[in-house]
């Protein structure tokens, strides 16, 4: 019967590939160059035009940078099939590559009216602004139930991307090769930790790494997640790796609206360079430009793909990666342990190897992050993000140990804030 | 970008895999051997006890016999998860075989909690005779939100197979080796139809094919069917085969309410051979084992490996394979087009080629089944097999040329019995 070492133990572990070389090494770069930009320009204003959300405008960042390279721009029917069916797509010389989320722009009916025949459409940013061209289209049908069902697992109404995303789009999705007239900017004073799956490649070369460990999130660090990759990069030192760098690879894109935003989030993350609970010659922090679906299994695939775009050749996954509780029922969506089987065994990604970890909490004996012990299991504390947030919006502090100080202040700075927007006296002024 | 050379013309065609070897080509065989029965059925009286639905006892038989090779019993988690989110297993060699359905046994917490710790469990049928033990057992739990709608793309309550089977089961699931006392039998009259996929590949050997392509169905037979089935043949004589043989495999397990009884599908198709519609020389009828899911792209990757599995190389596949009508919004539940699409880009059946079919349909002018001419378009009808169960139903004849007349008195002869059944007298007699 087929099976897999898959880990029988608990906890996080870090994933590890050999370097996986997408589309023979080369990352696709679909930035139109310079000298052509004019021609372009000229030609996407003959072109239908399609208009572009917020989170589509992401999605262009992310295919136009290479992070889900091989992939040229957003998916015609046969890559939307693979993706929902396969998790992945196989390339015309049979290998295979993992695509876990369908990445697939939606356009309504009177949109699609007035495409026509066209073979090649503008796009538009959510602005009216120019941001590039969609060559040799392929419109087809936008099933969003079965979209739904088979990312999600679940049809519950209430998952954050859904609502915010799927519901209100047309019932068309449009495919063809992307090109940007310039790399996507946002000028919200974070570009620069925006760096491009080429530009992370150049900066691990520059640091001379020779082992690159990267660790998704999009909340606060705290010290067990620190623990985490501190000890990753022990390991690696104990493995013969003389340089492991980390990449430290907060989510920039769409987040649910109770997540912290991005801006404190990196806010809090430098704090946590600062005080030297990660160690800034040994950690690069930049933002990933993808928004968030919560897909758990089918998601954690995506998070890890991307990351080997980009260079990382270690993946670290804990308990319930990109998990979210059951819209409507009151459990997890996902098994906790399903994200790291799913991803130890998933297509495309067939050399990751596993190196197990023990989950970390919080030891109310040592009065710090720590790996959990079973043994005395009453000792340690389990802090979810929910809780820490909690704790901060109610200005309680956490166990000591739980944050750096730099850090916690930050959250406690964020949550007074939006007490102070929320207050009574604010809301009369708003509404008056 | 990924691509592959998919057919872009709609309508049925066939599909053809070079002869993969499932398991170095070795069928797994469960059968206990004879000489082992006695000691096997003193061990199995001393494990815990599952007892099997009728359903559960379908699947018993498509394991035994190799259909589903190579996998060698209920699935384990590793097993499942992979089924669930990428429709194929990786092999411990690194291949990848395609197994797009759960095949999975439910287990309740009574039945949990009475297995304990006990690393085997027997299996009693329906009526509780021993059928077989599954061994090195793995309990995990039965998402059966996550289930249906990673399986059907949709958790819309009225799937017969989800309301027949999943609906009622328990919240776990029970992999293992299986192993089964005897082979599987009906004793309905039509277990010689029967066929395992060991004795299928004999017989396609005794008759010395050099090509076997198979048509899967769970309809009566009509001469559009034929003309498919005959147009391959002559297709394949053409490519230089010499002697193709028609696998002509009806679903003998689990199918809706209002489809046509298996037994009298057996005698429509055997009616459709003595009146030389199918020549009987160069076809074998038999009957796939297998409980249907309605699951149409998912489930048509299942009908076309399974029949690898018994040595066919040529698979037929037309509009809408396994699809049905959503069981709540008035439209097909899936895209007619989606699972040619899905079956000519699956994992494990790469090595599939396409020889595409224009859809048959019924020519008014002709008075017969012919290949769809979109020139002249008006002048076809098409027949579904809800028209055709309509018109046997109504005592309609259907339009001449459409289904042999000896095909025909079979299903007007069965429809006719169940008017007797629903009159108000025999109701009277009944409730009586």
């Amino acid at each position: 019967m087929a099976s897999l070492s898959s880990p029988s133990n608990k906890g996080s572990f870090v994933v590890k590939s050999s370097l996986i070389e997408p589309d023979g090494g080369q990352l696709v770069d679909l930035v139109v160059p310079e000298i052509q930009r004019a021609a372009t320009v000229s030609e996407a204003e003959t072109m239908p035009k399609v208009r572009l959300t917020k989170i589509d405008l992401e999605w262009v960042h992310v295919i136009s940078e290479g992070w889900a390279s091989p992939l040229k721009g957003f998916m015609r029917e046969d890559e939307y099939l693979q993706s929902l069916h396969f998790n992945c797509l196989r390339m015309k010389n049979g290998s295979v590559v993992n695509m876990s989320l369908p990445i697939v722009l939606a356009i309504d009916d009177e949109v699609k009216e007035r495409i026509g025949v066209s073979n090649n459409v503008a796009l538009t940013g959510p602005n009216d602004d120019l941001v590039g061209i969609l060559r040799s289209i392929e419109i087809y049908k936008h099933n969003k139930e079965e979209r739904i069902a088979r990312t999600w697992g679940t049809t519950a109404p209430g998952l954050p991307y859904v609502e915010e995303v799927i519901t209100p789009a047309g019932n068309w999705l449009i495919g063809g090769d992307l090109e940007v007239l310039q790399p996507i900017k946002y000028n919200d004073g974070l570009d620069h930790y925006r760096l491009s799956p080429q530009q992370l490649r150049k900066e691990f070369d520059k640091r001379q790494a020779d082992a690159v460990f990267a660790f998704q999130l999009r909340n606060p660090v705290h010290n067990g997640h620190a623990l985490l990759m501190n000890d990753t990069r022990r390991r690696l030192l104990e493995r013969g790796y003389k340089n492991p760098i980390l990449l430290l690879h907060p989510l920039g894109g769409f987040v649910k609206a109770d997540d912290v935003p991005l801006d404190v989030r990196m806010e809090q993350h430098s704090k946590v360079l600062e005080d030297g609970v990660l160690d800034p010659a040994t950690t690069i922090v930049a933002i990933f430009p993808s928004p968030m679906h919560y897909a758990g299994p089918t998601e954690v695939q995506w998070h890890a793909k991307a990351r080997i775009n980009a260079g990382a050749n270690f993946y670290i996954v804990g308990r319930d990666p990109a998990g979210i509780g059951h819209p409507i029922e009151k459990r997890d969506l996902y098994d906790p342990d399903h994200g790291k089987k799913v991803l130890s065994m998933a297509p495309g990604l067939e050399k990751l190897n596993i190196l197990p970890f023990r989950v970390a909490a919080y030891d109310t004996v040592e009065k710090k992050m720590a790996f959990f012990d079973p043994s005395r299991a009453k000792e340690f504390l389990f802090i979810s993000g929910t809780k820490m947030r909690t704790y901060a919006r109610n200005g309680e502090n956490p166990p000591d140990g739980f944050m750096c100080p730099g850090g916690w202040q930050v959250l406690v700075k964020y949550y007074e804030s939006l007490q102070a927007e929320d207050s009574p006296q604010k809301q009369t002024v708003l509404s008056a």
